[in-house]
């Protein structure tokens, strides 16, 4: 961890306790162990290091943080990270034990939620055996959900995670850019994206997701927008190309949607000029609906509303998500109330957001046209991260 | 996922059907989401892939693999891998119910487990969401832990993984001999690990641990080993230099410990030589013992047993941990039995295991010497994936 990372988890830790204070909760108590192999989502924010052992990190409203770690993971902490370290060698359970009967708080947030999957760091074994260590205390009846605490941690970007997405998705655009200059006709899907692959390993950034389908490359109309990963399809003549894709730098993701045709602008059908324009329209209604104290199905709503308006069929996933750590970095979803959501499109867009706005619709002969742009939520609107694709890249 | 990736995965999937008979569960159910974020372990080895939305793989002691996942999510998983994929658009709820309604499994193995870590990437967010999709039917109460079920599948190695992690030793063993030729008297420990990070990037695997400590470099007497990673200190004629590092390569881990000493083999001293030799002793005495059917905590003692018995203190940690996927690849424990292994010292070893043989004793004024091999269990005994270290590297 370089010093602005720890910076940078200092100023997250800071906003953590400020965020116990504006909800009323006593201490939050990230619970965690072997971090390699399962890392509660929470961690990225406000340690960035690994740790083997049992260990409780624990957050107050009056800006106190405590760990409570193994004395090797004690060793590799960030220093300033904690104002007090209680390192331990044979067994946690006095210690933790201990430090809660000093703080005593009357409620501790655990990193649990049915619908917030970064908030739902804390595992079944490891919930058991934070009961099994303070039985016969009162704080297992104190535990509620840092589900909101977390929500809000994530949510609210502090400008220099903005930045950092802002670079994420400036090279997302310059690796489009050099592929604008790279495609022809007769490549395949696989060959675009391991020109894409190179493109970030020159620049020394990782795919922001799961790297078979990070950059996803759809050539021509009967390629299925999803997760299948680039084929042996080759770009044609008269044919769309579609990308899914965006870069990791510094910890921060891009996400972004882009549309090529292989043709002079001329010779855009129709059809797939009039499905460009709807989902342009789409996307710029919800971001000029998309501010502060806006329900998240609402900011779908509007968009949906446009595509279904003109006829085509309303695109099968949500309008946008949270992007930060993650690709996918939690929280509320601006997305219709299916079951598959839950509650999280009931969340309230606040200021320091950072949400995707996408969607695409399909064309009789030629295919889906899908576009993606990410979007900063101001104090009284938005303002696109990204540079918006307001026409097809006709590549004649 | 590549070809062999994807056969391997299938390979793990039916061990995991044949444990499953042995242990008589009816069902083993990996539940998960945003696998991005958070990653049960078990994934791994059973589909190598990422999932965004709710996902139910479901395996039976038949041999029957089946998955319900989110269209898109299914559209990305490797042929051949189930024998029947559900999709689903808007909820899991009404086909997860159906399938098992279909299977109808007396009992239903799920990731939960307090002590073994790697069997434990149940959230409990999504164990509560899976009650109340469940509710009204008696699935719920047929849950139990998986722990026994994963500890078999992740410590039975297969022989092509056993054959992962000795390329993976095999190159970590490389990079140990171009440092011997690199290495010299002035030199700072972080100069050390960059020599290192340039020879994996340039074999193109990556560190088998946290990048912040792995490779661990500790020059000189006064380093406590652990995780504190390189600092600005610098290597001296007549001092000690210790790692502790291991590659991940194709997937599999390796973990080794290292010392070298820079001055003539004539020139190490009296407590250095006594210390290295005990050392070299504890490992091999519990190389000797580590057979099917020993018990963890008896493995741990033969070591420690020898430490102490010539005047040394014992080591602060466990003799051994699995390694595999992870470094640390949960399972049982060679660790004595102190609280911060729970039941692990208890497992019993089985063929197929391949666990790290690691301690270190102190000197009086020259610090620590600490190795660590790697060795497979098998069906009679033990054989070293490693070229065990028999005497310090001295640099003149």
């Amino acid at each position: 961890m370089n010093d602005t990372s720890s910076l940078l988890a200092r100023r997250k830790a800071d906003q953590a306790c400020a965020i116990l204070r504006e909800l009323g909760i006593d201490c939050w108590l990230v619970w965690v162990r072997e971090t390699m192999q399962l890392r509660d989502p929470s961690l990225d924010l406000i340690l960035g290091s690994d740790v083997i052992a049992q260990t409780g990190l624990l957050f107050t409203p009056d800006g106190e943080r405590v760990a409570v770690a193994q004395e090797h993971d004690a060793a590799g902490f960030p220093t300033g990270l904690f104002d007090r370290t209680v390192p331990y060698a044979e067994g946690i359970a006095e210690p933790l034990r201990r430090e809660l009967a000093r703080l005593d708080p009357k409620t501790i947030a655990l990193d649990y939620s049915v619908d917030n999957d970064a908030a739902d760091g804390l595992t079944v074994g490891m919930y058991e055996l934070l009961r099994r260590i303070l039985a016969g205390t009162e704080y297992p009846s104190r535990f509620v959900s840092a589900g909101p605490l977390v929500e809000r941690l994530r949510g609210r970007k502090l400008p220099e995670e903005v930045e950092r997405i802002r670079s994420a998705i400036a090279i997302t655009e310059e690796i489009f850019d050099d592929l604008a200059s790279f495609l022809r006709v007769g490549q395949t899907e696989r060959e675009i994206a391991e020109f894409v692959r190179l493109r970030m390993r020159e620049r020394g950034v990782a795919p922001a997701w799961d790297p078979a389908y990070c950059p996803a490359v759809d050539a021509g109309p009967d390629k299925e927008f999803g997760h299948a990963g680039p084929t042996d399809r080759r770009t044609k003549a008269g044919h769309l190309l579609h990308f899914d894709f965006g870069v990791k730098a510094d910890g921060y993701c891009a996400d972004l949607q882009r549309m090529f045709f292989f043709g002079r602008s001329t010779e855009v059908p129709a059809p797939v000029r009039d499905a460009f324009a709807v989902v342009r329209e789409a996307i710029e209604s919800a971001q000029a609906f998309l501010r502060p104290g806006r329900v998240g199905h609402e900011v779908d709503a509007v968009a949906r509303g446009i595509v279904e308006g003109r006829g085509y069929p309303g695109y099968r996933h949500g309008l946008g998500h949270s992007i930060g750590r993650f690709a996918h970095d939690g929280g509320m979803r601006l997305a219709p109330l299916w079951p598959i959501f839950g509650e999280r499109p009931k969340g309230i867009v606040e200021a320091g957001n950072v949400f995707t706005l996408e969607l695409g619709v399909p064309t009789p002969i030629h295919g889906q046209v899908s576009l993606e742009e990410d979007a900063l939520v101001t104090a009284d609107g938005c303002t696109l991260l990204s540079h918006p694709q307001t026409a097809l890249v006709c590549l004649p």
